[in-house]
């Protein structure tokens, strides 16, 4: 057995995963090229594995037809976009994933952001950085109408630490409604719309599907008050990087936090906006949750390899949902 | 009856406090400068002046000594180091002072730096904006010994607030305990230089006397960890800017989070530092907060004015206190 390990770090700050492995007896090749491949570049490297712990980068059907041997594919972390479900099923390509390890950390990074937005911490920094100073007025949590757009294990965590700063008024929204999430928060059911127009800042934890993608251009955005704020922590894409671009420069939105990105390394024209913060991808990375993820997505390999049955396989409504473009 | 107006902005967000002294039929003067006045700007200013509304410059014998006239202070904000207090009793101006209207601002502030610093969001925001990419492993709070050195009205709230994220190990110090406290949470009090050593990241809730003026210089500052972090969201001059620089320079410590300094506005060499987060006094800047504590400040004066009794004047403790450079 063989086994390519795409996502990087990996096995950093923790070797157990590494350890894990070795154990089996297994090859394991670790991406030489230390960032996330281009699906010319898994094509190439994929050939000879039979499984394939992977990051984020594309694994097409071309990528598949280029991997004879491949049984098994590992997600470290919780989105499914980059996979073609629907080709691994035809190929009989076991998916597996970790989706509740990152949520802790992707959580808390939002929160930092949140608070980040409502004080201009990121523009005063940068001010202060050459030579600048002012004293920026700014809003408390507790102040807000804060809008949750997906409900999901990371959505409803905000919601959960928000509720030490008070009580914020709260739009929420998801395609299935969170009976919980009703009895534990006062929350306000509400359609999109309603949540671009009403929140002074907006925050996103949803898939990225067929439906999410560019769910936020022009057109939502200029819905937004002009001092409100977004946070995208989920996946790059469902906030259109160009519409936020043509937004912002001209004034429009108190500021931005942009963790995830269409093409990652990032580097577009959000560069130029001084109140947009933008972080390289680190909303799973605390070393505790990303630790997490690597060891539950290696356990996997190694189940799989002993022949044991699989704890965290991709369940059938994830590859309908990708199948309906949801 | 002549009313100075010294902290900027003022009346900017909400105007009730410059209702309140338009009410009152009195002549009022918001500093035209404009930025923190210097002894001498002030001392100029005041001459003619009964009442003070003012912010942290330096309000000392020499400036009381220029205003004849002077009755009364009342400090928009809780801190008094900028007041000489025996000087204010001996020529029997009152003074009096906002105490719990800053501590939900600075407290949600503080929290929001603290997650910047443990996922190094202003070096990767400060990277991402000149076109590079790295992904900064980080710890979410519930992973971290957290030291609070200071455990009055802000102290207390943020350990409150960090309850949400998680069980942290608690580490505090305060030159009383608060009994309140250990009822509430899980706290470990230990000594000071204890939680230099044994954190992974330090805030300061402190007031600004001779004992925590330079409490953190060079020494305190090296036997903290490399990877730690510290907040300063109290009062310039408790951690010595110099060694701050000089130990960051070097390479030492995770981060820092500066929002108060010596002088401000602030141009020091902090600015070299990238992942020093560094903000312009903006901890009680949240609109909710800081109206409210221009409202109990002029509210005061108010009081004064028509012969009514104060509301909060300056406990005789903070007098002692000051005596005894506590």
């Amino acid at each position: 057995m063989k086994v390519l390990i795409t996502t990087v770090p990996f096995g950093d700050k923790n070797s157990l995963p590494l350890e894990l492995l070795q154990q089996c007896d297994v090859d394991f090749l670790i991406n030489p090229l230390g960032k996330k491949l281009t699906e010319d570049e898994l094509s190439e490297m994929i050939t000879d594995f039979d499984v394939l712990i992977a990051g984020t980068e594309q694994i097409t059907e071309k990528v598949m037809s280029n991997a004879p041997k491949l049984k098994m594919i590992s997600r470290v972390g919780i989105g499914l976009d980059s996979v073609d479900l629907h080709a691994a099923k035809q190929r009989e390509i076991k998916v597996s994933y970790t989706p509740d390890a990152p949520a802790p950390a992707v959580a808390e990074l939002t929160i930092g952001l949140m608070i980040s937005l409502l004080r201009s911490v990121q523009v005063s920094n940068s001010q202060l950085h050459s030579g600048e100073w002012h004293r920026y007025f700014g809003k408390r949590i507790a102040e807000c109408t804060i809008g949750v757009i997906g409900l999901g294990r990371i959505g409803t965590r905000v919601i959960n630490r928000l509720a030490a700063f008070g009580t914020p008024k709260l739009l929420v929204n998801d395609l299935v409604a969170n009976k919980e999430l009703d009895r534990k928060f006062k929350v306000n059911w509400v359609d999109k719309k309603t949540i671009y127009k009403e929140s002074d800042i907006i925050t996103l934890h949803l898939p990225y599907t067929k439906s999410t993608k560019n769910m936020i251009g022009h057109e939502e955005l200029l819905m937004m008050k002009s001092d409100a704020s977004i946070i995208n922590t989920s996946r790059g894409g469902i906030i259109n990087e160009d519409a936020l671009y043509d937004v912002m420069r001209d004034g429009h939105l108190n500021g931005a936090a942009i963790d995830v990105f269409i093409n990652e390394p990032y580097s577009g024209n959000l560069a130029q906006i001084e109140r947009c913060i933008l972080t390289a991808h680190m909303g799973s990375m605390s070393i505790d949750c990303r630790t997490r993820m690597e060891i539950e997505a290696t356990e996997e390999v190694v189940r799989f390899i002993k022949g044991e049955d699989l704890m965290s396989e991709v369940p059938e409504a994830e590859f309908l949902s990708q199948l309906q473009g949801l």
